[in-house]
């Protein structure tokens, strides 16, 4: 064929990125226009090495789809594509880069409650009866050591079926394992609850058939939630897992730190669990957190 | 916090996409396995790059969400965003590597119909009768320049209005602007037609409204659509361009290549008019493609 005369250069395999970055030369907003210039050059990148057929091209298209007709007011399944590919858990250091000494945090997950009730000390969070005992306990310090007294702690777990309350709503009580505590004027808190389990992740959609298909399992080693916060502080959003969980090594969220992983004891001790109001034997365990300065 | 001992490497910026991978490696699909690999590195790279917020992050959790659910039986916007990002372009070429004497291709695009009808020499193939008249001619080649009867040309067009057909079911008449035609003995082919127009990609969207943040406008430039194909030889994807286009040099889907930009001439030759059926002045574009042996 005649070619024309003075046109900009033809669309090729390697000059592909460019041209796409250069049509978004009159962009209004800087931001947007450097993330998309990052996102064409990576994806161009990505799909140069792979070589995808044009059924496999169609296959990703179908995949991406699929994701979002699973979501609803109830499931967010590209949240779960970017937790199961690790990409929430970098966004959340990259958000939450720290000190050496301060907490380290993981991510928030999807059932957070805001407004969940304040409990005194002590109290317990599990409100339907099921499960082992547990007595959490510790402080919250500034990186210097000093105790920090007034400090929050919003706390919130699965229960012993593996659901959160807003899981099975009717099912569980509401505020079920929810609560947040206040430390006393050491830094000091402790309240009562039931042996986190490790639960799997929705699995019945797109992302779930992908994990299967990886050879990769849906599963959470048992955690607890916490957000400790105080006036003055850079809050910490993080868990603790127990270290004798199986799932540590391969948390289907990538959420493990090992500086989270803490020991779980089986207290044997009828006064101790009068104590602290719960049947013997039971579970303890001690977990400081360490507020970086705001 | 207690670290526990004997743990794998605990997630950080630097690893992310290292522990993604590892988690991967019992794959029973070495090909999905170094296709996801190859995802996760690029993806973890452009996150590095970009360092996005949690609400950034949202944003793109959302628009994702967004695409997805604009999808149904008739509207495909994952699609349209591989398009506007480039990328169905470098599958294309990926898929598509010829000699340097072969056609080029170009995108497919989604109103292909299978089984359009086949056509006498001459024909045309607009039956509602709207826009200037157009005369395509031509040779289809081997790369050594011998030509290929037989070969046939599966052609398809938007109307006068901006319209493929299956857009507007009812509106046009069925298998409007669409045509197979079979080269002669001497390797040529003729057909009549519409001068096409430049129209917008549908853009009421999630990718439409990204478009726009960008900067840039949703149009296609003038086109006619080609599968040329013949027994022994690899058949070719294309598009022609009018070369008075005025979105030669911005496809909102890169699927321009030099080489498909033609002159389309307007002839005022009442005797040529007559001769090819068309109304006086009437349009003529000469469109010769090469096939590589398959």
């Amino acid at each position: 064929m005649t070619a024309a005369t003075a046109k900009p250069a033809s669309f090729s395999e390697d000059n592909s990125d460019d041209l796409v970055i250069a049509r978004m030369a009159s962009c209004p907003d800087a931001r947007l226009q450097a993330v998309l210039a990052s996102i064409v050059r990576h994806l161009h990148a990505a799909v140069r090495e792979i070589e995808p057929t044009e059924e496999e091209w169609m296959a990703a298209i179908g995949f991406l789809t699929e994701t979002g007709q699973m979501c609803d007011d109830r499931r967010q399944e590209f949240i779960l594509l970017s937790d199961t590919l690790g990409v929430s858990m970098l966004v959340d250091a990259i958000n939450n880069r720290k000190s050496r000494a301060a907490t380290e945090s993981t991510v928030l997950g999807p059932f957070h409650v805001a407004g969940a009730p304040h409990r005194a000390l002590g109290e317990t969070i599990c409100l339907d009866g099921k499960g082992a005992p547990l007595v959490v306990s510790g402080m919250v310090r500034d990186a210097g050591g000093a105790p920090i007294p007034g400090a929050t702690l919003d706390v919130w777990q699965a229960n012993d079926d593996g659901f959160y309350d807003v899981q099975q709503p009717g099912t569980q009580p509401d505020m079920n394992l929810r609560g947040v505590f206040t430390t006393d004027a050491e830094g000091r808190y402790w309240f009562r609850s039931v042996k986190p389990l490790f639960y799997a992740i929705p699995h019945d959609g797109p992302v779930g058939r992908l994990l299967h298909a990886l050879g990769r399992h849906p599963y959470r080693p048992a955690h607890i939630h916490f957000i400790v916060a105080a006036s003055g502080y850079r809050p910490v959003t993080t868990h603790i897992f127990p270290e004798d969980d199986p799932y540590l090594d391969s948390d289907a969220v990538f959420g493990v730190k090992d500086s989270l992983i803490l020991p779980f004891e089986l207290i044997d001790d009828a006064e101790a669990a009068a104590r602290h109001g719960v049947a013997n034997p039971f579970w303890a365990v001690e977990a400081d957190f360490v507020l970086d300065r705001a």
